[in-house]
């Protein structure tokens, strides 16, 4: 199992859109992805468009009866498919985690079972996938004027991250960038607006500090910017409307927010009002993580199993 | 000066779109509108459109000559407006806002000033326009789904409001939506999951804790469910899919989110990402103040204009 880090090299030409992200996927060739308590028609049918695309090997873990019958109900062929027999979720969270440990699979998806439960195996001491730092969500989507993929964290783990923890989400964010090709990632620490504001908004000290923290070189070839509302971030025109000299504002590539219900509802607003594609992992772990949510769409869910197994790295583990 | 109350007739048949919210303001005829620090470009152009369509009565205050200079760089012929002389920001926001307390005109717009400025020329106990709530911003776009309006609070007044503080966030946005049309108003209290959960999630509690207030009566008629991620507030097929049971689920028309950080990125990334026509305005004072941002386009701050005007009632106080 190689761990996507700042210093490897892309998987691939850089994807400028998800759909050359799922390509890219595809080009690198399948993955073992361990899905946890698969028995579940949406996810089922996800991973077995993903094998078919050939991004991924599953293995099915959890009570093969119930798979069996949610294959049924998604209409879905899955007699190609390894499973491994699980009775309840606990085991089939701990199943799934201990085929990646033991380097028969190389990622991890979450299926019918509480985030709590596959996390709780995931950060096991003894038998899960802790890595040096810590997990964080990372979002990809289409931006909206360039030709490009945009990063958005942190969605859906840390709930209000204190400065520390926004270095690791930072930092988690960078691999997961540098991985998919961005060289010198530009980084929006996100506000409502784009000057230090004490002590009414904290989140403009954070930002603030991160930026310094970026001049420092701690980041090493990243530029980072902020505070800087989301318009600053995306938008050349209103960047320049409100005056920022940033090199990041107008053009940023990866997007940090304050709090989960920030990015959170970022993320969905960008599905359900703009309409944009979007593919999510966690990060931070020896192997990326599917967490998909049952009100994700198929192509939502396909996206983010591209997107984990491309993060997967180079060299497969076989 | 008839204040905006929940028990006002709406001002116009209901606007389903904001085309239609310029054209209801259209209809009910101008009002009288004071502009604090009128010597900017982008603004005057949006208040010469906004006279031009008969939605307000322009009073431009501040320093004649540097107004006189900005129209002619907006390229707009301001012979026909009335000009107050102020020297400087302070005094063009106390006599702007006099104005307004005086009944001399009936709503308020920010033009080249700090907003900190005008708010405290708005706040001041003898000659602002305070009422009995808060201050708060709402912001009102083109809902993605369903022809109708969404509101959204508070994207710019209210940092980090504490639970009694979004008691009074809702009721001024419920004045708001009740104003534009919207009887029985479905509010959506916005948090990154739809449980309660507790310690991580404090947002979770706060929605939990307005939801039975709702449930209680204290708002009147209006339907108040929470805490609701934003794909289960506007897209019906996902809240089915979580299995939500609300009627406001799906098909909510007011936003409440938990921060200033949450409702400014989605106010954003409505206009940026999604490309979605936006107004807003701020309520609770003794009439609607536009408070636009050098950033916004001419079209929203003409709808803002509308906005505002609309809030200010049927009764025209000349």
């Amino acid at each position: 199992m190689s761990e996507a880090g700042p210093d490897t090299p892309p998987a691939a030409a850089r994807p400028r859109n998800l759909q050359e992200l799922v390509e890219a996927a595809r080009r690198q060739g399948p993955r073992r992805l361990a899905v946890a308590a698969a028995d579940e028609a949406d996810c089922l049918a996800a991973v077995a468009q993903a094998a078919q695309l050939g991004l991924v090997i599953p293995i099915l873990v959890g009570a093969r009866e119930r798979i069996v019958q949610a294959a049924a109900q998604a209409g879905e062929n899955i007699e190609r498919f390894e499973i491994l027999e699980a009775p309840d979720h606990a085991t089939a969270a701990a199943s799934a985690v201990r085929l990646v440990h033991d380097g028969a699979a190389d990622l991890l998806m979450k299926g019918l079972l509480g985030t709590k439960i596959l996390m709780q195996a995931v950060l096991d001491r003894e038998f899960g996938l802790r890595s040096r730092g810590v997990l964080s969500h990372v979002a990809v989507f289409d931006a909206p004027d360039y030709d490009r993929l945009v990063l958005l964290t942190d969605a859906a783990v840390n709930v209000n991250p204190r400065f520390a923890r926004k270095i690791e989400i930072i930092t988690n964010a960078l691999a997961t960038a540098r991985r998919l090709g961005i060289v010198r990632p530009k980084v929006a620490v996100l506000a409502a607006v784009e000057k230090l504001d004490l002590p009414a908004m904290p989140a403009t000290l954070d930002a603030e500090m991160l930026r310094r923290l970026g001049e420092s070189g701690f980041f090493g070839d990243a530029r980072v910017a902020g505070p800087m509302s989301l318009d600053a971030a995306l938008s050349p025109e209103r960047s320049a409307a409100k005056g920022l000299a940033s090199t990041v504002a107008g053009d940023a590539e990866v997007l940090v927010a304050p709090n989960i219900e920030t990015a959170n509802t970022l993320y969905k607003s960008i599905t359900c009002i703009a309409r944009h594609e979007i593919a999510g992992a966690v990060v931070g772990a020896k192997c990326p993580i599917v967490v998909t949510s049952r009100a994700d769409t198929p192509q939502t869910k396909l996206n983010s199993i591209a997107l984990a197994a491309l993060l997967c790295g180079e060299e497969p583990t076989t």
